[in-house]
């Protein structure tokens, strides 16, 4: 195969990263998160916050991460509201319920939901004179970007934080690609935004060129206590921690982060203009770093002879929709010639 | 209130389950399902099941029976399917989930899904190049008659029980109205026809005359193994068991059960030719011993004063959807007046 | 078998139980919970907590009571301090750990633990520098009388609340056979201590002359929020709820759950101070309706062709530990009968 | 600090680990541990098991592979049976009781059970007449070495897994420090006898000279049905799981997994024969790389200026027992520094 776009982890890190790794290989330093090399990455991170005062803890994977932080924030009775395309209804091996809490899905094309809808959401519970037989809504989870690529604008955000504080519910984001919401054009969000408006949130490091990683900034100080114990229950203390505070230390140094979510963004950027330009349309308009264009089946059997994609969904008879989506390694040149695989529309 | 229609358990117990009661009141017998009354009611009910050799427990209540069988069937990994009005789903406060499970909803309309709306699941499951990131589907749960009341023929469980057993995933019926079912005009289905088509099932007591008490019948050998561990884990094992021994034994005696189930269906089946007669409509057509008419508001409001009902759901601007049940106490007399309490629509 | 002391539920109801159900079998009243009847038990009983504000609720068996209120109050990393003769560690088939917490066990010979013994437990888990790797103890649960039928003094219970109150964890009391406790010799409790004295406190009917049914008794603010949703997700709410209002009710009518305890615990103790006088000594002492005699097993066997009684422990290698239970329809003259077949030692 | 013998995690990894993950940087590869390094480990590990058809999967840590193994072979009315001292049962904040089972503990002072003390807790369970009440005893839990440094004998070994065997309980070894126990003088065990006599095994790499990950190895046909959907339930599937394979490849490839244990243990054993040179006890005689010494606390505290240590427990008024841990990155000349440090006992 000439180049894989299958997803944003078939290459391994940012070359940095692995720099920073092999050069504290053999310094001894302490275990499970509280080695002074997450001290820096956290106190880096924190310095984005606008002055919150945000605990931020390091975990090894998403799973984990949106695990850990949804069985600390609810209680027995509650679930989680999330999108029907939301990774924790849909792709997590049933890892919610497994903790004990039903995701309460609200019906979803492009991966969002709006205030407007947990707010019915919410309300339909409430005013619903069996409610007590019913799971109660206990926090709303969101993905930004979504999994279909889309993100929030503030004001959407900010709606939804007001409905949540109304109702007492904490604000999860999975920021698994957060990264590339920040590069995306006409974001007009920062990381103090989010720490504002958010009970908690997560900086995603693996599809953002680290090894594995993601940074969990918890905001509501009813979610901070205890929360390590949490971490380990969850199997989410990796005992060699500070592997996880050097890549969030090179990630949050020069603003490496942000410019390989730069990368990431453009390059699909400019393969969905090139797309569009040669006349394809697109199951869902995403302005980050994965690409949803709706092909003919011919035509996605001759890209697949020379380049990965990742199958999403039928759309008719003659044509699917596909992914593809660019990482912190794409070689802008691949998209070139991915763009030459794919003929304009007659 | 005249009387009140809002659900079958607003009254206690038939009477001779009450008499059978105080009868053995002073009887000393041995406790948690091991006395000598549960072991009648086993033998009635095993007798009735055309030689199948499945093992039958006794619950105190239907969230226990529900969650013990489905804890006992599934995998860690491995959800149930049910319709998306199912009780498991709707009503159960997050019942199912707490033992760790994911409800995989299939969208309906009348309470029922079919044969093909499950194999669709399932395949739609196991082709995903992603399955092992899913829940997977690993038991099916139907209610008979569904909480809108309908019913299953014979050739349509036949198709189900068929599926399921191509995929290895136990099917279970919630019967917490099951005599109903078989009391409806048309039903060609026996409970030695369920313990042929299913893993398991329950004939439920409290919605049929009994104080309290649901009987679990299992089919499948692999459910048998250890079930008396799961009744104790989750609360179904009561300390003076005789309780529902006695309960089941009187309702399995001289076709109390079906006498009950006849009563209830009748009454309503009355009530739904008298509203019919009188020009409205129904939500759905429930041929059981729950009744779904769509009436105005106003109309919901005069009939308030003297009758209870259950407000179901919002049907157009003037007009609702509400629930009227009868149970083994309802007196014929109520359904008359009841009646006259609707005018004939202009 | 001429009578069978095996345990305090070999009958079933006390008579005025029966009578009150049965009297009110065809009035129809509300269902789950909140029915006339459940709000009258509410109040008789709230009326004898000197003025604390606790909220009551009824479920339906001894398990449920531990399993939901051990729920309610524990965070997921939490574990709850019992003794290891505790029926939550020992003999309710893991019912705690289904929702997922650890039972801390502390050693035990008596069913007692102290104030002491908690403070060490919880001090050195909060010393330990690797704590945030162990459970962290999260509540206490004591049984009173306790699984060996011994009680806790005012002063023992004070100062076990107090360290509790210290260390924020909540107190709760198994009090399947509370009565009985009140009715021990030397007993300086009451309800209205328990209420000042706990987080939540059960008062156990099953064992004390009712059909089944235990009300739990909330007075921690913390603890009574959304718990209704937590009595249905655990399956204790039963739809013909007022069949425990009604027995409450009548309990706590009359002084009528005081005056079993007392039948029970008297009887006991003549059935004690035979056995004493007769030479035998005992495995503990039991000031309540529970007797652990040790006897030559030689005469276990002679006493076991007419009598029942539940096998304990191994003493050694001729004698075993018995249990004699006495319940709300012992009669006076069995405990004569029992003591003529137990010769005087020589 | 001139060195830290606190554990023996406290450097990253083995440099030829590095290196070879450096070199695979760019390379693009599947993901979830379906690429081809993951593949080739595999099979280098599946090389050393004289034939077993073993399954092989790679998770990120201890606590995973523990929580995933133990919820994947119990059913929901079992616990593990484990020594007291057992890592499930003392130091993972309740992970294993998080997926709802118990911790069946079995007292242990050297980190050992002995197949007598597991077949007596087992028929201990099954003979008492209320054993439906009781957990079910459902796999064992070894760790070997133990978390005192301890190792089984093929002897006690093959003895355990024949009581395993006769009651159907799985049995499951941690490895966390697999390796040292091989290398510990007068091992008689292969990774092909594990193979052999357990269900399940895991081969650790963090604590030898991995950056993290521990291969889990499915003997039981059983086990290994669907547990990639267990995998991914747990947060164990590393998208870029390739991080796994390369690190096993690296380490079954000429031996270095079992040279890197050799330097651990000798270096170990060098610091146990100088400690016992100069006078001293131990806790517990470990042949492996952890090391109790009982020192005078006076003698601790100026160790603990230059040297790292572990506190274990206390022993008397004035000594302690402590722990030192060897690692992969030890140089064999603070061995000598630190036991010059130690002074002869007079």
């Amino acid at each position: 195969m000439q180049y894989n776009f299958m997803n944003d982890y078939n290459e391994c890190a940012h070359e940095r990263i692995l720099e920073a790794i092999v050069k504290a290989n053999r310094e001894q330093d302490n275990s499970y998160g509280l080695d002074t090399r997450c001290e820096k990455a956290r106190a880096l991170i924190q310095m984005q916050l606008g002055g919150a005062n945000s605990a931020v803890h390091f975990l090894v994977g998403g799973t984990q991460t949106n695990t850990t932080i949804i069985a600390a924030a609810l209680r027995p009775h509650q679930g989680v509201v999330a999108a029907s395309t939301g990774h924790i209804n849909h792709h997590e091996s049933g890892a919610i319920e497994s903790t004990g809490h039903k995701v309460l899905a609200i019906p979803s094309a492009d991966g969002k939901i709006s205030a407007e809808q947990i707010e019915s959401l919410v309300t339909a519970h409430y005013t619903d004179s069996t409610a007590e037989h019913m799971v109660q809504p206990g926090m709303v989870y969101l993905s930004h970007p979504t999994e279909l690529g889309t993100v929030y604008s503030k004001a959407e955000l900010t709606a939804i934080s007001a409905v949540c504080k109304k109702y007492g519910m904490p604000l999860y984001i999975d920021g698994a690609r957060l990264g590339c919401a920040f590069a995306a054009a006409g974001n007009d969000l920062t990381l103090a935004d989010l720490a504002k408006l958010t009970s908690a949130f997560s900086i995603g490091g693996t599809k953002l060129g680290a090894l594995f990683g993601e940074a969990l900034v918890l905001n509501d100080d009813g979610l901070k206590k205890d929360f390590r114990y949490l971490l380990k229950q969850h199997g989410g203390m990796l005992a060699k921690g500070r592997l996880l505070g050097i890549q969030f230390e090179t990630l949050f140094t020069d603003g490496l982060y942000f410019e390989i979510a730069k990368h990431e963004v453009s390059l699909a950027q400019k393969l969905t203009e090139g797309i569009r330009a040669r006349g394809y349309q697109f199951l869902v308009e995403s302005p980050t770093n994965q690409v949803f264009p709706i092909f003919p089946k011919t035509l996605i059997q001759s890209i697949g002879e020379r380049f990965g994609y990742a199958f999403w969904q039928g759309y008719d008879e003659t044509s699917d929709a596909i992914r593809f989506c660019t990482s912190w390694a794409t070689p802008p040149e691949q998209i070139d010639a991915l763009l030459e695989a794919i003929p304009y529309k007659k």
